[in-house]
């Protein structure tokens, strides 16, 4: 296993009324910046961001552009090198470069506009949790909200009810809003995980409900992308029936948010804020 | 349910050694553009192209907008509608455009080139299997590979053998490179399953590994963004664990990929391409 795939936390365990704190190991999610130029230039052109586990960076960027018919074979790659300052808890570099050669053609300007970036930035050495604070996230310190445990483990059982076209395609992720009694308010469905909770927090924005005192329920995984949606909308928790990413944790952890994930069978880990999380 | 959501389909089923005809339901998939303005300007930035599964579109682009930190509250929205032609089977609207008030800061140009945009195009009214024809992907006709059922529902055991990080962490997506009788010849993991399909096919093209009579199987579900990776390739088969998209079966079928999925418990759905499949 590569080193650099996986970073240990300390979390704490709910079972049941019981509560322990125990060590945990998350998958690393850091951004990696792919940055391109033909043979013989100066510049180099920033294609893409996309938030990636760290290791073999090489592979994923020479298969990103195959993806996209930017290169059609090996030897259309001169040279492939990591760069950037070591970063991260695990000291890894979060830029990728190519050399391409002269005859692929590809059209930086075009390009430029055409890929993935997130709110993260390998070029300019800023970390991703910097990023959003200069965002100017909304506090979440005031957020007072208490959620019994035992109400919470029954949270992705009324998410479940409430997901149609899963039932149907088995192929959509959900994202719901529960109040802090586990009343479950809105449910929205997409083939992206990103995209469901965007039309939960745009849904309580156009329709100006309160999000402050809620949570919301992810039927999968909890990536860095996730936990920022939710704080930005300043709703302070985000609970997975899946595992947080390490950037998740790392972004819950710095803002405050209660982030609880593996949330099923009874059990879960809360991973950041478990003063808002009572067990009797 | 949203009847934008779902889509019909036919599809072989496969179950032990046994093969027949059945109906199934899609979750739909298809590009938003989301386009912005501020009150009084004449021009639309373009700002972003997701695959969404249609419906509450202005709400996923206001939920985008306020995790961007673009938008801060209700306010800032003046107007959004719903524009363009109607597109593909479901004649769905695949642009949202928002007005913003006046006040709102955004740098359009320093936007531009800041957030996702896949292989698809809504404002140009291009579909996105044509986007996809104009990048001239290899000719998958000739690949005549062979791969016996009984062998390919092995598959997905073989992968969690080999699925190091994900057996300590659950979080992460995987994608492997089969050989048609059924031996796991890579395996890439990745908290994103686009990074571990791009892993998978840069690490062939780097090391020249021939894949044009080999399969991929993803550990999850078969978007259009992973059937575009393994088409651009030049692999003629993918094969999911979970459901493919509508726009993933479309894409699959256009081009003449074996397009596999709900790959577990000895049985599968064949979308495409049944002909590569041999039962006994």
């Amino acid at each position: 296993m590569d080193h650099r795939s996986v970073l240990d936390t300390s979390v704490v365990r709910l079972h049941g009324t019981a509560s322990s704190d125990a060590d945990d190991v998350l998958a690393v999610e850091e951004p990696l910046e792919i940055q391109v130029r033909r043979e013989g230039d100066k510049d180099w052109v920033s294609l893409s961001v996309t938030m990636r586990t760290p290791g073999n960076d090489d592979e994923l960027a020479a298969g990103f552009l195959l993806g996209e018919s930017i290169i059609r074979q090996r030897s259309d790659i001169v040279s492939v090198e990591s760069w950037g300052p070591l970063s991260g808890e695990l000291r890894v570099r979060n830029i990728v470069r190519l050399t391409l050669a002269d005859a692929t053609a590809f059209d930086a300007c075009q390009l430029r506009r055409n890929f993935y970036t997130t709110s993260s930035c390998g070029v300019c050495g800023k970390a991703s949790l910097e990023t959003i604070d200069a965002m100017r996230p909304p506090s979440l310190d005031n957020r007072e909200i208490r959620i019994d445990a035992e109400n919470l483990y029954q949270w992705p059982a009324r998410l479940r009810e409430r997901q149609e076209v899963f039932g149907s395609t088995g192929g959509l992720h959900a994202a719901a809003l529960f109040t802090s009694a586990g009343e479950c308010l809105i449910v929205r469905e997409d083939v992206g995980r990103h995209n469901a909770t965007d039309k939960l927090t745009g849904h309580s924005l156009l329709n100006q409900i309160e999000v402050r005192d809620k949570a919301i329920l992810v039927s999968g995984r909890a990536s860095f992308e996730l936990v920022q949606k939710a704080l930005m909308a300043g709703v302070p928790m985000l609970a997975a029936v899946g595992a947080p990413s390490s950037l998740a944790v790392q972004l819950a952890r710095a803002f405050g948010m209660t982030l609880a994930g593996f949330l099923r069978n009874g059990r879960c880990n809360v991973y950041s804020g478990i003063e808002r999380i009572v067990t009797l």
